[in-house]
Formats: structure tokens, sequence, C-alpha cells
């Protein structure tokens, strides 16, 4: 690749970059709304999350073409290829955390106008609702800035959610639950999808750590999820 | 490229193929197996399914070496670079059914030695792992012989999996219902996981479409779930 045509190629990863961590910040604002839609019975926020999903969309389409236009044009190195591949499975990671935000906004409309989650478990789903924008907050910087430091924490974060999920659960199958089957189970619902949005922005962060390190198992360790 | 060139290259995108049929075969059989040991509480077969996803993980990661070192070497035009692409996203799918069909055998051994499923419950588990069955066994023969057709057809089972996903939901939360929370939250789990399962395998066969027809919206449908 001659010296311009590597300043460009260089250019346009760096747009990559810059679309990835802008779908870092949509999914979050919409899973940050998502939450408090489902926690207040707000219908008309729980619909802007579910119309908003479509420009996440719109950004991994337009993200996917850019990636392959550059494939097909450059035949990047073994290098630049692999990072191009990881940011085509970051955008798909990123489009179905943007999925996840609109389930937990959907199951808010399912139950309008009272909430699907009962008083004591409010302060559960807002933890949940929390660690989420937190390890996509994380997520974004470590695309960002390569921050391996990052890529660590986030990994300890995420366990957190875990336990919040196992804690969550717990709390359904007490004996002294008194809200109902329907409630577990939307409970259950929006337990899984706050879990799995967490192991999805792991996802992505393994990745940046694997383009970085090129530590394989790191990059795909799966979270582990024992529901 | 050159003839012998182009005869290689052949080869080997032919070579992926069989491997993302032999996955479709892994995961069929996966989560045919945990059906099973879901139903019946049985351990050993619960124990041989969570073990043996390893095969499908190892598979997906060679194929993913196989595809870059393809993509690096040949520097595919548009087309075969698109049929590789579309091979690795396939095959990170695939690799999800095989994590979904290990959910199910994990569900069943926690439970043991009963049965997570109640009695009146069995045939819709068991109707949910037929329809798995029959999409993913589709979804192979899309993907080796480009039938159309078949995936057409798939798109319908489709639906009946999500009917039969809402039938199960339905059950769960009518007053009747007398198997209690910790029940109610195995089976909206296990219809999820069916559920998830179902849309991988659809997602599968709309690459295949794409590819054939370059009809982009087909191939990015997205199953819909309205949980």
């Amino acid at each position: 690749m001659s010296g311009s045509l590597r300043e460009q190629f260089e250019i346009d990863l760096k747009a990559i970059d810059d679309t990835l961590v802008e779908m870092t910040r949509l999914v979050g604002s919409a899973m940050n709304r998502a939450t408090t839609a489902l926690l207040d019975a707000d219908l008309v926020i729980a619909e802007s999350v579910i119309a908003a999903d479509e420009q996440v969309d719109a950004l991994h389409h337009d993200l996917e073409e850019r990636a392959l236009v550059l494939i097909a044009r450059m035949a990047p190195v073994a290098t630049d290829l692999r990072a191009l591949i990881a940011a085509l499975r970051m955008s798909a990671d990123l489009e179905r955390m943007g999925d996840l935000a609109r389930h937990v906004a959907k199951l808010a409309r399912l139950r309008y106008p009272r909430s699907a989650v009962p008083a004591e478990l409010r302060s559960d789903v807002l933890h949940m609702g929390q660690v989420a924008e937190q390890l996509v907050v994380k997520t974004g910087s470590i695309i960002a800035s390569r921050d391996l430091k990052a890529a660590e924490e986030l990994e300890s974060e995420d366990d957190e959610m875990d336990q919040l999920h196992r804690g969550l659960f717990a709390k359904l199958v007490d004996p002294t639950w008194t809200h109902g089957v329907e409630t577990a189970v939307d409970i259950t619902l929006a337990g899984r999808y706050y879990e799995r949005y967490g192991d999805h922005a792991v996802a992505v962060a393994r990745r940046v750590v694997f383009l970085v390190t090129g530590d394989h198992l790191a990059a795909h360790g799966e979270s582990s999820s024992n529901s």
C-alpha cells in the first residue's frame, strides 16, 4: 500500500471506530431510557426507545458496507483485515444490544399503565440498568482508546451484573414471593435482557483486547450464564 | 485469479460450506438431546450435551481462521468476499445455537432428578424441540443446496415456533397455573432459548438467500420477538 493510500486507509479505519463508539452511545442511552420506561411505566419513553433502534440498525448496516468495501478495495494485510473483521463483529454485538434495550422497552409498553417491576425489585432493576450503562460507557472508551485496564474492570463489572441477575432470580423463586407468575415471567425476561446486554458489551471489549494483544482465548472466552 | 487458483478457491469455499452443514448437524443433535434431557430429567444426556458444545466452538474457531486466511491470501472479488463474510456470520449464529442447546441442557441438570417441565407442558416443549430440529435440518440443506424454496418454508416454520412460544407464555400466566414460580421461570427461560435458536436458524437461512438473490432486506429482517 502506498503512503497516501495507507493514510486514507487509516482515516477510514478511524471512521469505523468512531461509528462503533457512536453505537455504544446510542445503545447506552437506549438501555438507560428503557430502564426508566420499565420502572416508571413511561409509555412515551418506551415508544421512543423502540423507534430509535432503527438508527442503530442503520449505523450497523452502513458500517458493514464500509468495512466490506474497504476489504474488497484495499486487500488489507492480516492485521488490518483482522481489525475490519473484528469491527464487523463488534457492530453486530452492538446492534444486538440495541435490540435488547428495545425488548426492555417493549416489556414496559406491554404492561403499561402499570409497571412490570414490583416496588421491592425496583432497586435491583435500577442497579442492573446502572451496571449496563457503566459497561457500555467503558466499552466505548475501550474502543476509542484501546484501554486494556478498562477492559479488565469491565470483566469484573460484568461479574456484578451476573450476581445481580442471580440475586433477582433468587427473589423470584423465594417462597415469600407474592407478585404472581406473570410478574415473575416479566422479571425473568428483563433479567435475561440485561445479562445478555452485559455479555455483548464484554464480547466487544474482548475483541479489542484480542486486536491489541492477540490473546485469542481472552477474546473467545464466553461470559458464563448459568441459567 | 488464475484458473488453478480459482479451482482451489472453489474447493476451499466448498469446504467451508461443508463445515457449516456439519455445524447444523451438531447443534441440531445437541438441541434434540437437550430436549430429551429436559423432558426426561436425564442427567447423562444433559452432561453429554454440555460437554459436546466444545466441538461446535472448535469448528467455529477453525472456520473463522480458514475464512480469514482465504480473505487475506486470495483478496477475493466482491461476491466471493461476501460469501466468506456471510460464512463467518453463519458460523457465529450456529455457535450461538450450540450455546442455547447447552443452556437447555443446563436447565435439565439444574432441576435433576426432577424434570423442569410439568406433565401438562411436555407436549408443548416437545413440539418446540421438534420445530427446532426441523428448522436446523432445513437450514443445513439450504446451506448445502442453496434451496430458496426451503428458505421460505423455514420462515413459516419459525412462525410456528413463535406461536408455540406465545402459547407457552399464555399457559404460564393463566390463573389456573399451579406449578409455582420456579417452574414458570424455568419454562420462561427454556421458551426463550428455543425461540432464539429458531431466530438464529432463520438468520443463517436469510444470509444464504442474500448471497443468492442479493435481497438485503430479506437478509436483515429480524425475526420478531415480542417478548
